[in-house]
């Protein structure tokens, strides 16, 4: 929230640093202001932008921090526009090794909150999409922006007020398959994930051996035709989705688990609010449910488990806000939606949306397809069918003709309650079958009443999905977590929780020996053994700027291998990222310290606590340096 | 090989088996025959199939393995067509939950194997490829497969010979970027992701801290508009590719990390060899090297990685080979190519490419756009620079203006040495840009000869790229580890290494009691803990038939929690997927034996001599049911 709050970066006192003065010369580096790596980050603006910036920063701080902040995940190859050296396509990206390491850290952690504690199921479909599927789905018709043309370029809108003269647009990709010019199919690059899910929902029923509520998953890219794309990651035409289709039983309005998150307490904006012109406010989902502010338990235990995962990969709890859609804004499959957003210095931005799509794409797609998308419920009390209807094929066909007759019969069965207690009374029911009108009389169908238990009945499935997209998340990540060090305005880092880290360690040898660096590759192999993700910098930079390097990729842990580790018992010094404190702690154990930390079982600040609990910090009284 | 060499399914001793008989009745029910889950295959199979089968069996009895194995993992979703309610698109496959975590788990191998292991650095580029890009990188004119219309349809040939007419057709999926239908950019599905990090050399080798050799990975979809997509898995029109490409110095042949491949007998077959009709034979890598079969270091080192892999993945040793391409066959870009190929029901088929692309690339793009994409090479001797070129600017633009002057003296600096030496001898020189002759005086040039020590100098990497078909790799080992149980022809099972398996172990109460059902809950969370994967089926069906179902997973070990489990110490029964034999053993060291058996640590048949030592079969002998 750079624009509007100011930027809290950590404090380091500066009296805990000095603390180290005293201890070596490498210490004592490491406090050292200037350094030639982060220069760097200067000589690439280029003096105009330069003088922007001093500009800007006295009237916009907040644009000031974005432009170092931009500079830095470029230079440091986090990611980039793609094919740049080609000029690009706007909105189109590349990840570099940063970038990477942190996104898939980000579903890493997306897996274990979501898919392995829900025991959701996973699936991974085709963007190629065929035309017919999102012609039934809706979106060849209305997955579509307003533009305006604003002198050469056209230009987003968001309502006709905007502009007088607008124009729609559909954002689907389009291309042919086959190689037969005359008979190409049309496909498109999906838009969203989810219709692969719902395409197979049979088959995924059938899965989980027939339960709801179930949830299926999947994380893939999606393509949309921008008008506007900007902002490097936050509207981007190629980006990751991690999508999830919750399948629940409309007539069940509790979810099992509500109650592990109706305490939580979540800013919520809802849209009478917005009208109202009000600010979002803290609601317990519990009451939240309770005053119908959301509209059922299911979609507030994502909106809770959402919450709990933003906060996980390090978003910060003070920027978070959940914004119901207005009545206007809402996608067309949608009955209600509920977007997780967080401030940035462009604003609000969505992050995650968590709609509620009730019974609408299984219903589309098992319309167009005949396809029995239904799930099955038991009655609490068995229900008496008393009335059918067989419909007689030859009177049928005879009339209208086989491939008539093969669509009215298929309408009959649908409809048959009604119309066998019309043909009862009247002997002829009028029904229209795809804008003709048809004449059923008496002699083509067989009216039964009869008396039959019906223990379980069929029904579609009404659906809310949280859809995340990872590049938004992602940047907001890397701008809640940037921050400054007091008092040394050149150093930046990254405040990365330790399980999104890029890498969760460094290993660094004080000079290139061959002593230390034997010492250096075994760290290496016992990190490597326990899947401690690390780099090492060997390069013939002073520590204090190596120590930079680290902290601007967001590492959070830094050992070094010194002349102390080679006496025995061998320890290394263990560097916090955020505290800049560091400790001496035995080479033994280094792996297993590291492990807690950076796994999230113990968090730095408790850690000497409970290490000296288990007479680990006593051990290493005596290797302290001073 | 099913069809040219007898399958040989694991044998498991029916005396084995019947020791087991007298313990428990759940014991003896493992070992039934009949089973209700797996004789729904056969329902799924009709009966003009069932009789095709027949018929197909005599014949070929690999025809007749491979539709069963085609209908198990359809009915269990591994995966199924894309869209398969629309009629779907040939050659689009979407992964079910089983399917996603097999490949997931190939994907895992990779990454430890070729990622961390060999410390290479990771890129997620963008599908979307602007035109321009596979222009020049020679894929617009060049990617193209023959086709002849056969009756109605387009079908691939090979060769111009299969049958007169035919036609070239180009393999890329084309779409437009952007709202503008005036001015919209046409770009491409990638068709490889090579590409990507062909374009982000410059900022990858910067990444790397400017050393070579060094590779770059990216794990990602690709598109091939295929003439004639077939066989599931094994040519899909969108797929997931893992490529590596490996920049080094052409002028250094060595690979650092050759040695400890070179021992590796691995049967390879070289395009001289397939001219001979000869067939693959095993050649130690060094030798092969040293015999100028395979081309350098490089080369072979990948291709020992590669062999390394496969094996490691689950693919049949007896069935691989490494096949060299023919000189008229191999891709436009490579200078040498050799193919990881598995023999299966289809024959033999390429799951990995190791192609020699050289300089192609690199150079391509460079010329292209004008990116500087050399590396640097320090020089053993310095080299003497002994004359320079300064072109006087002034003179350039007076004779041919400010816009070819420009191209002019870029073209002046690549050429300085021959230029310089020309204008000496004869005053003037031509020069060729742009298509156009420029004619360069000795006014308009400085020849300056001065003696310049040069310790370093700039050359375009040489690429190797092993490129490796996901899907492929995972239909391979769908074929070579699909078993069926001697003497009991109805039971299939997978053998996969558990490493690979979609799941590591499953956990079934003998019966749906609270107490069994709370030590069930208990151990689920151990595992959980540990990141063991796991099921539970705590469904009606008999013990054997759930064993059953779990071994048409592939799962590798069962944990049945019984009665006796109840008892302290608690213990669970630990059941071998391949051998079908079950220990018991203690539950609070199962999630330790498992961690153990499913990281590769320990093998089942070594399992039990380990754990002797360590006590700890000991200890169970007392539990031993019989």
């Amino acid at each position: 929230m750079f624009s509007k709050t100011k930027s809290v970066p950590i404090i380091i006192g500066t009296s805990v640093a000095f603390a180290f003065v005293g201890a070596s010369i490498w210490i004592f580096k490491q406090l050292s202001p200037a350094d030639k790596d982060l220069s760097t980050s200067h000589k690439l603006v280029n003096d105009d932008l330069a003088i922007k910036n001093t500009e800007v920063e006295e009237k916009e701080p907040s644009r000031h921090i974005r432009n170092r902040l931009d500079n830095l995940v470029r230079r440091k190859f986090f990611y980039c526009n793609s094919a740049e050296i080609y000029g690009g396509i706007a909105g189109v990206l590349d990840y570099g090794p940063i970038g990477c390491e942190i996104k898939e850290n980000i579903i890493s952690l997306f897996r274990k909150h979501f898919i392995q504690k829900e025991k959701m199921v996973q699936v991974e479909c085709a963007a190629l999409t065929p035309e017919k599927v999102l012609v039934e789905s809706g979106h060849v018709e209305k997955f579509c922006d307003l533009m305006v043309k604003d002198k050469t370029q056209y230009k987003k809108v968001e309502t006709t007020k905007d502009q007088g003269e607008y124009k729609k647009f559909n954002l689907l990709f389009s291309t042919y398959v086959g190689p037969d010019p005359t008979c190409q199919t049309k496909a498109y690059l999906r838009p969203e994930t989810a219709q692969g899910i719902f395409l197979n929902f049979a088959r995924l029923y059938d899965y989980v051996h027939r339960q709801l509520p179930f949830a299926a998953v999947q994380i893939g890219p999606a393509y949309r035709n921008e008008i506007s794309p900007r902002n490097g990651l936050l509207r981007a035409r190629e980006f990751l989705l991690a999508e999830i289709q919750h399948f629940y039983d409309p007539q069940e309005g509790c979810h099992k688990c509500f109650s592990t998150v109706a305490g939580l307490s979540i800013p919520l904006l809802p849209a009478q609010a917005q009208m109202e012109k009000k600010d979002a406010k803290n609601i317990k989902l519990g009451d939240a449910v309770a005053d119908h502010i959301i509209s059922n338990q299911h979609l507030a235990y994502f909106i809770g488990k959402i919450y709990q995962f933003l906060l996980m990969v390090g978003v910060d709890q003070k920027k978070i806000r959940f914004r119901q859609h207005l009545p206007n804004e809402m996608a067309f499959y949608a009955q209600d939606c509920w977007d997780a957003e967080c401030h940035t210095s462009y604003g609000w931005i969505e992050c995650v949306g968590c709609a509620d799509r009730s019974t609408y794409d299984l219903t589309r797609h098992s319309e167009a397809t005949g396809a029995d998308m239904r799930a099955d419920r038991k009655l609490s009390e068995a229900k008496i069918k008393e009335i059918t209807l067989a419909p007689v094929s030859s009177a049928i066909i005879q009339k209208y003709g086989k491939e008539a007759a093969k669509a009215l019969i298929k309408e009959l069965k649908k409809h048959e309650k009604i119309i066998a207690e019309k043909i009862e009374k009247e002997d002829q029911v009028e029904l229209p079958v795809n804008g003709t009108n048809f004449t059923i009389t008496s002699k083509m169908v067989k009216v039964k009443k009869c008396t039959k238990r019906v223990e379980e009945e069929k029904f579609v499935p009404a659906v809310i999905e949280p859809s995340f997209g990872v590049g938004r998340i992602m940047y907001v990540l890397l701008e809640h977590n940037f921050k400054i060090r007091e008092g040394s305005s050149d150093r930046t880092f990254f405040s990365f929780p330790p399980m999104v880290a890029p890498y969760k360690c460094c290993v660094l040898p004080i000079r290139k020996d061959p002593e230390i660096m034997n010492m250096v590759g075994r760290i290496c192999e016992d990190l490597e053994a326990e899947n401690i993700t690390f780099t090492t910098d060997a390069s013939a930079a002073s520590i204090g700027r190596r120590y930079a390097r680290q902290d601007e990729l967001g590492v959070p842990f830094i050992l070094t291998v010194d002349d102390i580790t080679l006496r025995k018992p061998h320890s290394v010094t263990l560097r916090d990222r955020d505290s800049m404190l560091q400790y001496r702690v035995p080479v033994s154990n280094v792996v297993n310290i590291l492990n807690d930390l950076t796994s999230g079982k113990v968090k730095w600040a408790t850690a000497r606590s409970k290490y000296s609990k288990n007479k680990f910090w006593e051990i290493l009284r005596g290797w302290w340096p001073f």
